[in-house]
């Protein structure tokens, strides 16, 4: 079982082909950043012909019961997400009309403060907003999951206090490993997972150490590092893919409409573009080289299983359906 | 098992009960004259709160099986569809996500001319329009159905000849027996029928012989008769109840934002308004009367079963899903 808990391509039949050989069962697709509703639905309407295009290579994820069938069936399942919370705009009633039409995870905030919380790169973070408490009540309903990766510290660990039900960090890794302002500390990392909550490891090259040229073996140590230090069975693979896309695509995540000044985010006016993917990750064919590594890394099988899907499986089975449902 | 396929009533808790009382276990309900796709999301929004606050009374309508759960636990399925394809805006992708978000019925056209269709008070009736052809070759590949009840008559039969699925009209009379514009002639119900549709009998005093004064005698004859001549397995009840509705809301259905004009359809200067039900049809207390007028018409159990509910309890588990799904 292989589920890679977020990716952003520049999807073709090149890349659902890839994920096919790299026998990826399920992806987390980012469909929107900085889209509004509107804007989200003409995303979800692209993903409705890619389904009817290749249905011998994809398949719409709602459940774990899905990536059971798309194992089953040789396909990947695709599962909706958004970075930002601008999909359900300032309307409370979008969470579940937006969960209907499939999205399963939300991020409160991305990199700015939104409606619901603050992003990490923020100057102050005074924690969940008014709506944002309201809009968490509302995600526990349905079986939206409350996605953390771009949100500031204590937004996050209120997010994790605050809702009923486990909250994630789809894409990051521990600061201590790699100090990027995106990698998390001890303290949300622990808020997270006690809360029954999962991180996935992220393999873009601003949250690895020494970036681009980190190595598959300083990766997997690393994470069984961080299984040991807070229970493997909160942990899998997020990586952050984002094949194939130009330099124009970084360009609206990092500044979607809200600014007209450059902003590079985690890059620099030297390097603005996306980096380089480590030679042991070029794309989704290379899953086999991280469960490699992770053995080599003194995993056990169990465990290995766990954080290349089983994890995030067994997390999809109890939180993508209706409280109690 | 009673089905009422078009209901577009002021919405409330006493009249869910009222359903209750008359042993509704289904009933299609208009959500959109006028809408445009975000504001039918508000509809579907609203339609949303009532499932969580009255989950003893109502739930989403999705499936003939939905009809049968409803049955079982004393409750009304609620079925989403639509008068006009202004919903669907410009775009054939909302198709398949309003179908997903639970619209099993969209008319191709309302009154006016649509995108799609012409409608019947129109003086010309060109037919299908282009992107008609396109749209119902989509709604017959989600199961969408298209509903010709406001209809013009050559873009009726052109769109049940057209269809690789059946089509309906979900609310009319013959025309044979109540001369209205709205009412059908025998070459349209002929189309209807002989390509696997349905025509559900309306209630609604325009579309009765002596409008309000109509006898429940002379309805249940009309539609024995009418079940003799196209096959009773083709005809069901749409009842048209507008039930508890200001006179503002048959303003938006007639004129929505099309006109400066006041034009009032099937009334008129002197009766602008809604029309009194017969004394024999108030409201949805009233389905036993129906039953009971349809026995006296000399129809067997099974042909009033049927028209009663069990022949849109069989279309819909022939036409709410994927073809061949």
């Amino acid at each position: 079982m292989r589920i890679d808990c977020l990716q952003y391509a520049n999807w073709s039949e090149k890349i659902f082909r890839q994920m096919r050989e790299g026998g990826l069962d399920a992806v987390q697709v980012t469909i929107a950043y900085h889209e509004n509703f509107r804007e989200t639905v003409l995303n979800l309407e692209k993903w409705n012909r890619w389904f009817e295009k290749y249905p011998d290579l994809i398949m719409k994820g709602l459940s774990a019961a899905d990536v059971d069938k798309a194992h089953e069936s040789g396909r990947t399942a695709v599962f909706f997400g958004f970075q930002n919370p601008s999909p359900i705009e300032d309307d409370i009633g979008l969470v579940e009309i937006l969960h209907t039409l499939g999205a399963r995870f939300m991020q409160l905030s991305y990199n700015n403060q939104s409606l619901l919380a603050t992003g990490c790169y923020e100057a102050e973070d005074p924690g969940i907003t008014r709506m944002g408490k309201q809009v968490i009540r509302e995600m526990n309903r349905v079986g939206l999951v409350a996605d953390m990766s771009h949100s500031a510290d204590r937004s996050t660990i209120e997010a994790a206090e605050l809702s009923s039900r486990p909250v994630v960090i789809t894409h990051a890794n521990p600061f201590e490993w790699a100090p990027a302002l995106r990698n998390k500390k001890d303290a949300v990392i622990r808020a997270v997972t006690e809360n029954g909550g999962m991180l996935g490891f992220s393999i873009y090259p601003h949250h690895l150490k020494d970036k681009s040229g980190c190595t598959l073996a300083s990766f997997c140590e690393m994470v069984a590092e961080t299984a040991k230090r807070y229970g493997a069975e909160h942990f899998g693979i997020g990586s952050d893919l984002c094949q194939d896309q130009p330099d124009s695509v970084v360009e609206w995540m990092r500044m979607g409409r809200w600014s007209k000044e450059v902003d590079y985010g985690e890059g620099s006016a030297a390097k603005p573009g996306f980096p380089p993917m480590p030679e042991w990750f070029r794309d989704n064919r290379d899953f086999g080289n991280i469960e490699t590594g992770l053995r080599r890394a003194g995993l056990n099988e169990a465990e290995v299983g766990g954080i290349m899907g089983g994890n995030w499986h067994r997390f999809f089975a109890e939180n993508f359906g209706p409280t109690g449902g």
